[in-house]
């Protein structure tokens, strides 16, 4: 009887700590059959899980205190989870065969996982590779769509900021922007990234790591000014774009990198709060999973097949292979040590 | 000829400091007649002065390295300026006759003030007191308005936090929300301030200064969460209050009187921000000069009006009698020594 790899969590992160061995690739459980499932559940074959930014929360110490408002964190011992893909291997729910292609928001990160019917997507059978919905189509590139064409209101002849502009989110949202027409000003922390951002069409770039002063540089690359920031970093970094922000500018908070897993203490926080007053500006907080099902989904996956078709949408993906290199790529992620959207193949 | 006694500002205020000494009251000048009027001008006999926190920000040492998106700071030994009303003593402009009343935004802090066209706003000749138009349906009142029923977007049964509830802007959102059916807590900072924002009809007042953890009088004061968050101090007061928020919560950012005049290097910023992402939350900055001449202007008054009719809108003014107590007016409210929205009749 083979062995289910899963990936789990040993130990808590502790701040600043972006390491593999909060993790352990355990073998030490077999590859359940269609036996143990319920009614209603499924068996599905892992093939894709997508490494994700927020998932730095969720193996942070959980607090001394916790109430219902603290966020959540995954239990020790167990394996982790998140967004992933896979295909039915058993089933005894009458909305899933074998053989179909699914997508959940709690995939457990083992080759073999029994989820429930309300936990899994059926996705479409025929379209392109099923790793492309954790990737071009997964929840990276819907972010980016949300925020930079939903709460982004963009106009032609703007300009927008992207932060980590490189990432997954980022180098989507740049695409974007740019279909649109607008002035887009990148930002990334290596001089590839640098160069990956302007090879897909950005009209400035900003290495923040070596810029020296990020406010000078901001208004170097954007002379009249920002109309829209994209933050997915947070900390100094949005709080230096707040300073060039034009009156009714829109800024869209959709993640903080720089502040997961940093030690409050050591954290600045936001000081330019009270200059944007004045301009009118609209702050607006994106978490893709709500929207899913919406019109917006709709037209996000016919923008994308239709960009992609045309050859205008590039998507930079860093795989992994096998879940025994999952732990290194979280411990990548979180150390910004990716270079576009991270993947692990299962 | 009797002197148009001015209020001078004499030297810029330090970090941290809320002096009268910043400003002189000088009679060193005549009062004008008609003569010196341009084609267009008037000449007007100012009645009541507007006293506002984001004044401070105009008396704040200008930046070693200012900037055009550097703050406007007053001119130094020249008449400070605001909002403020009057009577037309002399004219020579076709739109404004002598005995019309007028407001500005840019009334100087003096007894007689020359003003072009486009400076002044023509008042009502017959509604209630002059005075009343930098108070109940000034600038404060209008803001309250608009940040809690333009930007907060209440629902009845919902729960709204009020900081500064006792101040100029924060009583009106009281008794606004009251009026839409929320649950209304409050913060302010001296017990007879919370008293008087309980008659205001809030469900709940928290004494910041006295109350211990902000975060669990919060918790105790609304216990199924904030839906609008009404900001007008910044700093750890609205860090604090994101801790609190449901989701798609709406934050009204108006004003950020805890770090006016405060040293940078002390602030320690807003760090809960990334909370707030998933529970995607808006931040909404208001301003109300652009909203002046809108359909929401003329909804506001309308309201105002009905509720002071029916007795529904208590306005608390803290009045202060000549252009000599403007100096001490002004020291009082960046201190917060204020009790109701602060007016210097001239």
């Amino acid at each position: 009887m083979s062995s289910n790899t899963r990936v789990v969590l040993r130990e808590y992160a502790p701040e600043g700590v972006h390491s593999p061995d909060c993790f352990t690739v355990d073998h030490s459980q077999p590859i359940p059959d269609i036996k143990p499932l319920a009614k209603g559940q499924v068996l599905v074959h892992v093939s894709a899980l997508s490494v994700d930014p927020h998932q730095r929360i969720f193996i942070s110490p959980p607090p001394e205190k916790p109430t219902i408002k603290s966020a959540f964190r995954y239990p020790l011992g167990q394996p982790i989870f998140g967004i992933g893909v896979g295909t039915v291997a058993a089933s005894k729910s009458t909305e899933f065969a074998v053989g179909d292609k699914v997508r959940s928001e709690g995939m457990p990160w083992q080759a073999y996982a029994i989820l429930g019917e309300d936990q899994l997507i059926k996705l479409p059978a025929s379209e392109g590779a099923l790793s492309d919905h954790v990737g071009v189509y997964g929840m990276a590139a819907f972010t980016a769509y949300l925020s930079t064409v939903y709460a982004g209101k963009p106009k032609e002849g703007e300009t927008i900021l992207i932060s980590a502009a490189s990432g997954a989110v980022g180098q989507v949202a740049v695409q974007l922007a740019k279909a649109r027409g607008l002035r887009v000003v990148g930002m990334a922390g290596s001089d590839d990234k640098v160069e990956h951002v302007k090879s897909l069409g950005a009209d400035a770039v900003i290495n923040y790591k070596t810029c020296g002063d990020l406010n000078a540089a901001i208004v170097e690359a954007a002379p009249e000014g920002i109309d829209i920031y994209f933050d997915n970093v947070g900390g100094e970094i949005l709080d230096t774009a707040l300073l060039s922000l034009n009156s009714l500018a829109r800024v869209v908070l959709c993640g903080s990198m720089s502040t997961y897993g940093a030690a409050q203490s050591k954290l600045r926080g936001v000081l330019n709060l009270p200059s944007i007053i004045v301009k009118q500006v609209t702050l607006q907080c994106i978490y893709y999973l709500p929207h899913y099902g919406t019109q917006r989904e709709t037209d996000f996956l016919q923008e994308m097949a239709r960009l992609v078709e045309q050859g205008k949408m590039q998507f930079r993906v860093d795989e992994r292979i096998g879940l025994e290199s999952a732990p290194q790529a979280l411990a990548d992620l979180f150390a910004g040590k990716n270079f576009g959207k991270l993947i692990v193949k299962a």
